[in-house]
């Protein structure tokens, strides 16, 4: 019997507490060795449930890093605060799992991938999308040939609630919903983009204007291949959540994501119908337990993730130059300073 | 320009008034010579609907049939009448389009077909569903060799609202109704029906059951290639009128019949959902009008028509061998005797 | 018997052809009367195809114009002539039926918006779409309310195969192929645009760049009531010919269009699968003439149609504005300067 | 922390072999005790993949019942086995979980169910479409009266490939495959079966006619409700394994199976396709899962089962009645002793 990979999870939210549960219970390579997070309620209430006695709770992240026999991290903390753990962690010698998105700049974010390369853990961004079997399958026609070379692309994130906190994250439409749009048309089209165009409003709650909280957005995408993309996002799909992506090449098309949640459908008097998904993990959730899966396997064997933190950097990359876009009027140039 | 051909419509109800208007104005290679119809109401108004003044109007069809202009006639009278009418354009020397059924008895089949034979006039039997694109289609992966040796076949038809008439015909579900999806299943399966089983009751309207009104039926069917078919029927689908077949073979399968009325979807919040087809002509609208044109270019060019009185007498005995399956309880073979 | 509206067709090319056989048997409400084309065999050609020998050809379309018979004309010769033949069809008192672009500048589209209002005559503008089934209840949907407030849209074309003219026309990507997007964006959002972005480039056949043609492009637009869009165009899409829109709101969202054929399905050892259309009839067909009997309809009763030329004006407004967008990298304004 | 429920595996082919795994990984509130199988290779061929040193391998199932520790037993050996395996289990007071079918005959069911209900231990049958979301959802419309009362249904199940075993079961198509159908109809149509019909072939595997491998077959059944249903069976679909249902009432119909593995559609120039399902698992895996994980409840908690041996026996009183139908030519009378 192989030793199963000690992890810890840091930041106990919705989040963290599905991944804290696929460590505990749907991983047997992977053990939930520790949860911290600064809300007692929350991290010991998880451990809680987890109905998982040796799991230890700390409320300083610290705390966890600081334990020798915890070989990794998952990082589902605010994103404001990615950086710092990731880049803590690298410095612990963890290796870091780390939620969407890497940062909220690019200073920051090559702060951590500085403390990664120089610590030479490894470092697995939080895009799942990537480890879902459509989306994988329309890679996979990329991957092979078989769409021909990529000449336009499609993306788009509708939640099905706006959440209305106090303070609101400016250019969180951008920063934490789009970019994961970004991250997918990036792998998509197997290239880089030069150059991002968005136009951003608040067609939903007008009433956070004043506080940035932009709620729809349209984006246009040029790659260095010479793909063309467009994205869209808005907080409030009345139907449903809602991610769907398309790529179009030389030789065919896919489209992925319908929101379907099973093969039935309901014949009525008021026509043919089935429900969309509402909840992120029925979407998701296969997908969220087989990126973690793929983390805990590159952390046992020592291979190289597939989703990296020069993902992170250049899907942050591109939101920044929608946010400028927006700013501006303009198109924005996509920072391609290399990245440590 | 080439003459039109001049055919007469015998029977001016709402499938009557469909084959009129496509005889008047979507057939270029047709026109519409005569209607006649026991009622004036009926049959005038139609030609007052048809705005064609040039169309006369006979309350007896057989002063059409006396007409040496007209050359063919169209049949959409009672069933009951079918093979007496049948019979005597063929004794005028008419051309002759039926609505199905042929009849309600081998007997009366086999007179009518008769009188076609011995005048030599071409005879179409109205199954529209041959000349649904879908249908095609499906039929085409069959004669193409695609789907390989056809080994299980289903046919359904359920309308969408009971017809409550005072005096019902008895045995309608069998004779009126799943006599379509008999002749789909010959057609599909291509080879004829050997043993029939059906089980049928009232199940949506008891207080018929004493005049013979089954509203309900299941079906089983076994072709002389040894393909196993199933067939349903209701006279009451309260999402619509649907009509499907599937075609299963060694090689793959074919479905066909989705009630799609166009290509929209509605996303709210119950779900995702379309309307479904609630009236024939919507379903089969294009395949009235070209059935239609098929046989006007048939009488036009001397060539056989596809549908013949042949299928129409061989889905006429699957009906009344479902007949005396139910009456019997047990499986009926069908009767096979050499027609005229 | 009422008597049929007399038009004469202008530009016998295949869009012409499809028009001039719902005149001549499609619609029993119009008379097609004369063809008028500078090719004589294009001309002539059609006319005995139609098998009317009662429908005069003319080289010159002046010809027809003096023909105090024919109360109506369509356009569809090359959009380079469409403000010149409109402009002389209104002044020769004419009601017109003009295939889209009105034109390729917004002042020449202002002369002929000039002659048709000053000399009264109707102008019905060719966007199809409007009159598919499909876009119609999506369009429905908008109307009524179910949808709420738009938030988001989308349209695309996508053309099955590259025409590879000697002398292309240069933007036609937006004056020819997106304008029919740009025509559906504003009738779904219900709004007139204010800025278009867009992005183009020669991905299919880069050997075109020199001479303009480019072939990809996806493009931004922002609508006076907030509303935001995407659409994207492609001349090569190997599966067929692709048309979808898409139109989100506060209280829904609704799709449409699928390419579907009809309604089977084939499953083989490659999996699941149906044909996509090719062949623009095949999906537009039915559109088609429906907006040619709106048209003969609105000649013949007065009533105003429900694509004017403001229509045609506004859609070329758009595309003015992508194709200085492109031009210039930036996001270009929408001309709204009013019109005659 | 609660104790995991100790259960022990009794035959570790394909089916056993995921149930293992089931509890062992997937279920937290089970713990897996043993496995037993007469074949050393397999048995202990599986506890060695599961890299799970505390289970302990017995050749004889006898060894793991007299285990006192063991409280529950998962029965996945072969179906002739399952009445004795069964009864010994209820003897040694284990809950049973039971794959399908009860057995292959009622004297010998009844034998079991007698001991199951002398000794008071939970019996659970192996009907995972019970479990499965679609079919959930399905059944939950049926429940909830939106399909108001059940007239007719559908029920099919085809395999994707023949086995070609040195001595097929006879009936096989009736005892193990359509036996599936027949609990999920009865599920359905929440009524009992009265009376069914069947035909049946060697449509396949001619060769193995004389051996009673028949491998297609179309079912007819009558329920005590009113309620009539079709079914049909194939051992080889080459598309892949295809499992659907339908039912159709008074007030709406639903359908339930697509084969879907994800919402990936290709479109390439043969048209609009994707994969169809051929592994069970991809079907089902979460099916399987759900149905132990609620045993394991009903077995921690002593609730009682919502498939019992009353279920394995009504669904093995339809299959015999199927094969007495196909013997006699005729149909058979549903077998409704009560049991014990």
């Amino acid at each position: 019997v192989s030793e199963r990979v000690a992890v810890a999870l840091i930041g106990a939210g919705m989040m963290g507490a599905y991944h804290a549960e696929s460590l505990a219970r749907r991983l047997p390579a992977a053990r939930l060795a520790a949860v911290a997070d600064p809300s007692e309620e929350a991290g010991r209430g998880l451990v809680a449930r987890l109905d998982a006695g040796s799991v230890r709770y700390e409320r300083d992240y610290q705390a966890v890093l600081a334990d020798p026999e915890i070989r990794a991290v998952v990082i589902a903390s605010p994103g404001a605060s990615h950086p710092e753990v990731t880049a803590a962690a690298a410095q612990a010698g963890k290796h870091v799992f780390c939620e969407k998105p890497l940062g909220y700049s690019l200073e920051e974010a090559d702060r951590a991938l500085t403390a990664v390369a120089t610590s030479g853990v490894l470092l697995q961004m939080g895009f799942q999308r990537r480890f879902d079997s459509g989306f994988l399958r329309t890679h996979a026609l990329v991957a092979d040939g078989t769409l021909g070379s990529v000449q336009l692309l499609r993306s788009i994130t509708r939640d099905p609630e706006l959440q209305r906190p106090e303070s609101p994250l400016p250019w969180a439409i951008f920063r934490e919903t789009l970019i994961h749009d970004f991250d997918v048309l990036r792998w998509l089209a197997d290239s880089e983009a030069v150059e991002v165009f968005a136009m951003a409003d608040t067609l939903i709650a007008p009433e956070y204007r004043e506080r940035g909280l932009l709620d729809t957005a349209v984006v246009c995408v040029r790659f260095a291949n010479g793909a063309l993309a467009t994205a869209d996002a808005s907080f409030r799909a009345v139907y449903g959540y809602d991610v769907r992506a398309e790529v179009f090449g030389s030789a065919g098309m896919a489209t992925v994501g319908e929101g379907r949640l099973d093969s039935a459908w309901h014949y009525g008097p008021a026509g043919v119908s089935r429900p969309h998904a509402h909840w992120f993990l029925d979407l998701f959730g296969a997908a969220y337990t087989a990126e973690l899966a793929h983390f805990v396997d590159c952390v046992a064997t020592g291979r190289p993730a597939v989703v990296t933190g020069q993902d992170g950097r250049a899907s942050l990359a591109m939101a920044l130059a929608a946010v400028e876009s927006v700013q501006t009027g303009r198109p924005a140039r996509v920072a391609n300073t290399p990245s440590p």
